[in-house]
């Protein structure tokens, strides 16, 4: 590990948490340079969703560039993008009522997002954006001004504008309606909020602890954009995908976003992809008025094609992932419900679990036990204070259960060490 | 292309100066559905410089990829992250007296400029980067803030601050001194150019229109920001990779930029990846303050480790582009010493050279004839004015022959048209 | 008035409402060119604490003129600073124990807003200042970005950034536990709320519809404050010089802020005058780092000493504002329950009291009768669906009787009209 | 003095330089608490062109005041505004040829400016206004975004946007083409530079260091503007009221701003007084869309209309000024003779004159002489290597000669200390 800390910034940051050299993946399944292996219940922070190098998807890379097809091709028409996107309107978009537009924005989460910034100011000619406490929407500066940590957005070196936060579901006191305070403030024209161009939402705020917004407050949100004449941007980079159930995290919720980001899992294979979905109507853009080289990274397209197909053309996936989900739910209430004398919450949805402590400290401590008996698990909360389990939504009952067995023992060392 | 019309947003680019779906790629070579066959002087906009799915680079990726490596790891250690590592220490960093920390930004290259500029900011606690007129960075907040074309601008749908424009070398009427107008502002306590933190330069503009900055200029430059204790940010992202000759297109200057940006031609087969170089005492960085999903794409980092091996241990590819470029160079005047009567200019460095018309419709219209005669050639400038070429720097001296041929033949029959 | 429709801007607002040339004015009373007279209840928007023309600040006043005095000396020393200092020091500040320094930052309230401002974020290095919904502190850009509303904001023509608008006291739903919003976002990380340098507050909001923040809420706000280590910033320009009883309006409950505006009532003969204080340790200013031709308008200085010796060295004025406040209340709550089949409030402090009506109409045509038969009442709040009562506090009982008969009148007449 | 120091804020200045407490004053000169005279070089940095207390503008005041008349009005019609409006109009305005609108913006510079950018920036719905060099137009947050100053812009606290600052008439080196970089900027589509709203300008830098613009670069700049439909605004707030000779300053290089700043010497007595002038269809404000409590300080309605019946009914004081003006650049040019051995520089135009050293201390110590011995005269430019001049337009042939052998000496005497 010597390489890395020679050469490497100190930026780096998983890698501190889990202090050892990978060097093969299957499934939900690490191995490192020492042959110890690791269960995954981290799955590349959501970008594994189908595990790692899936056989189908791998199948269909490997040929893809055996035989030399357009690996770089910006964005000029390829045979493999025009694949991608009748699969993506035929798979995805179609069965559920959507008439977007799909945008190629650049290979990551931010790209989109930045995109779907962009264009929600373009069309309303308003500059502010609406975000939630404890959102993330990623480094970008535009995208780190709708972002809540504030260590984060302390590195942006400047004043972070044109953007204004608002509480999340659950975020006050349980007792104060919802949208009080920003319906307050867009109904009143002394109130100081400009209008806004946009809301920015995660259905699940997965960076800011496994917050879930409930399908009401989803839903008022969304009758709250159009009776406003704001746009509503839902952004499905980490919840996306299936980890939820369905494939777009807002489904169940039966709202219909202006404009969505798409990354993370969406290639299927951890290659960089990302896309800005949004209605017809919406698609003011002039040509090239956003770019980027790596639009249009042909191999992504390729496996994300296949995922769709392979996972996507009925409702197994999605209805496994609800039924894992409320698996790891039961476990985790289990966990929880030995040490009573240690405040916790279990929530969730779908294949997204957490296990969140009042005290940080427990929650670092479970992790780091974790990793020590080969199971990687992820933190999230503004104070780290949750243990999150994102599996692969293609884990086995068994492997999920040999996890939660040393997640479990992990919190029990946690706290005896801590007490 | 019915699928592209109905589907993929308004926004989409290089697809409507090449209005074909491509298929099939090999060294210089594309190939679309129908069969017709395209020499590449585009090249990915620089991020083929290997030429497409170069053998040597495939069989490594393709073996990585069947063994089940990690494919994606975010940011943990992988055996391929440490590989790369240490190869990009000992063949390009060491041997040129480099001692930079190495930030994976994200895959795309303004991931790495707004790295930089973050860290910049960071470092010094001040707000403003000096750009140069026609500089171009990328479609991120920040890095949009210091691009300079309008249309572009426009697409952020708010004012785009804490950054200044200068005149690049030869902007002005070639009369007036090198900086004198920035050496004024920064010397002058009256002058409100607030303090930069640092200046951001591409060292040959390639979107901009192929503006190469002379040597002179660039040291001036260097000189300028060590004087003024502003860090020298250096975007490689276009012109390093060894398109001007070296592996930095900054080396022949004599330079060492605090700051370097580069991505493109780095992976070496078009996977998306960047870097963020600085001078050690730069790193700054809290862990995690600067992250994203896609930073460690390992595939790519295979292809890049392979790429040093394969292309860099010697300066044979760093020669044979310089020779190739005079080549080029030389054909490239020939062709404007035919059409005396069409104000034209020819410039470049290395493997980027270009042929700018006063007439922006005549460089339009020599494209649109090249592309019908199986040559890609794309556009730059802020009017458009340039044909630009960038082919891989590994094209045969006959193929580029065979492409500058029908080049030749564009042009007689865009000004013959025309006239 | 042609010449004012033929030469004045557009922008003239007060003169619309009441459409005759005024040319005489003494005590509550103004008389127009055509000999009509008015009684006043408007007190040049709460400049005219003391009345017009005082004859006591008169005779000051033309003494001064008359004995070539300096009247202007930017801010140089002069013998009429040097006693407005002492006047003010041991009348206003000493008794109260209060350790401010005075900054002199120009001739109007924004000025001094604009000051306050600055040296929040220098002295603290953070840049976004909170302020309140319906908050008004003026018209110059730094004053705007913490003004609520959204006509005015408008007026900027650029994004007004470095501020963020929180709930003044009362207006949620009365059920939300106060500052339970703003400490959530102070205490949390990720609420994406970068740390403020100040908070700025009217103790009773003027423009933005006479709200009157309880002691309780003022107190809870500096406790938040002293908490978070963030700096008070009291507006008090028009609510201090007495218009809610005591010199300075927070001193009733009980709070020291660290910064105080004040202007409008301060020369007492509406002479533009107006100060930024603040706590000693916080004089941070280089010298000349803010500045302005008119700080130093020597008469206002005068007038403004003159008055601190004649109303505030006994607590005659301050009761019997308290007193006459609780007589206007009185009244208006008569007529409010006249009238209970209309929705209205009745509100205030002192001699500052509004009624508040439901619908907006009722409130514009009050006023518009109000005028017809001779009394002057300004319109406030977002919808401007207040009438608002800032009589001199000099009027006598019968002209505040007189007055509110006169308003008593126009309400009927108004409400019959509309219904 | 003993008052200030212990009250008064560290940010005051000028009485930083002239330590002593001022009583009386009388034309161009003013007289302290000891009974020591002092001429007035100064003239409260341009707002006392007509002298101290002049007898006839007192006469108006005093007779004003004393009858009771209005004194503080808002924006309300008086008749004291009606009289101002109409004799600006016939006296100042239609000579000229001028159709502008008035706008009373606040009683201070700065909140004229501030009118004039939000104005220009609501026309045109661009925000970048172009300032220059050097330049200097106020304290509050929008004025200050464009002033030069860079101790006065670090006191923002936050980072100064939405303009961009360009070489003033002789900034560079006397061989650049004027407007080369700025005209580059405005006709590139690439040059970083967003299209402005407006340039704001001074035709005589003063706080800048008395650097003069010529008519034909004045001319220049307002053909770019028109060529490029951008607002040209003067700010004509020091060089106004016939400081140059003319009632504007830009009336000799046969110019019409579209949007003219002008106070200080507006009132003609010190009183606090600002407009905002534009062509009429520039009027665009909708009511009260920009207001402040001491937009209608009346006594400075009435001084000011008195001095231009007084003053500029013929053309005897411009001529005057021009005469006078020569005397003074004549005296100056004898001073700089007579000490060639030091770099110096004599500049200026009509009755602003400066006398630059090469040396910030020799300036600096000359003032402080030159206080010692009775002669008031300020220091300009971003080093305060400047004496600047700004006597009384009414100052005497005699005194005029008075104060400048007592500047000869004091530089004598400077200089000799210094060497």
């Amino acid at each position: 590990m010597k390489i890395f800390e020679e050469v490497e910034s100190q930026v780096r940051s998983y890698c501190r948490g889990w202090p050892t050299v990978f060097v093969k993946a299957k499934d939900a399944t690490l191995h490192d340079e020492d042959g110890k292996s690791y269960i995954d219940f981290f799955a590349g922070a959501g970008t594994l969703n189908y595990g790692h190098n899936h056989p189908v998807l791998k199948q269909a890379l490997i040929e893809y560039l055996t035989e030399d097809n357009i690996v770089h091709g910006l964005d000029m028409y390829t045979a493999a993008k025009g694949r991608f996107l009748d699969r993506f309107r035929e798979i995805v978009l179609r069965p559920r009522g959507l008439d977007y537009k799909v945008q190629f924005p650049g290979p990551s989460g931010n790209n989109a997002v930045e995109a779907a910034l962009k264009l929600a100011r373009k069309i309303t000619g308003r500059e502010t954006v609406i975000s939630f406490t404890n959102g993330f929407h990623g480094m970008t500066l535009g995208a780190l001004a709708v972002t809540g940590n504030s260590m984060k957005r302390g590195g942006a070196g400047v004043p972070l504008n044109h953007a204004a936060t608002m509480p999340y579901d659950g975020y006050l006191d349980g007792q104060t309606p919802d949208f009080l305070w920003l319906r307050s403030l867009l109904e009143d024209s002394g109130s100081g909020l400009d209008k806004p161009a946009a809301v920015i939402v995660e259905t699940v705020q997965g960076e800011g602890g496994i917050n879930v917004a409930s399908k009401t407050w989803l839903r008022g949100l969304a009758d709250l954009c159009t009776e406003h004449d704001i746009l509503l941007i839902v952004d499905d980079i980490q919840m996306g995908c299936g980890r939820t159930g369905p494939f777009f995290s807002f489904e169940s919720a039966g709202i219909t976003p202006d404009i969505v980001t798409i990354s993370k899992s969406l290639s299927g294979y951890g290659l960089p992809f990302a896309l800005t979905l949004f209605k017809k109507d919406l698609d003011v853009w002039e040509p090239g008025e956003h770019n980027g080289t790596f639009r249009g990274f042909n191999p992504a397209l390729v496996t994300a094609a296949t995922a769709l197909e392979h996972f996507w053309t009925d409702t197994k996936l999605a209805e496994d992932t609800l039924r894992k989900g409320e698996l790891v739910d039961t476990r985790l209430r289990g966990i929880a419900a030995e040490h009573t004398d240690v405040g916790s919450d279990v929530r969730g949805s779908g294949m997204v679990q957490a296990l969140a402590f009042d005290d940080p400290k427990i929650a670092a401590a479970t992790r780091a036990e974790a990793f020590s008996r080969g199971l990687l698990v992820e933190g999230a909360g503004p104070e780290d204070e949750v243990v999150k389990l994102l599996p692969p939504l293609t884990t086995t009952d068994a492997q999920l259960h040999e996890g939660l067995d040393v997640l479990a023992d992990s919190v029990r060392v946690a706290i005896k060490e801590l007490s």
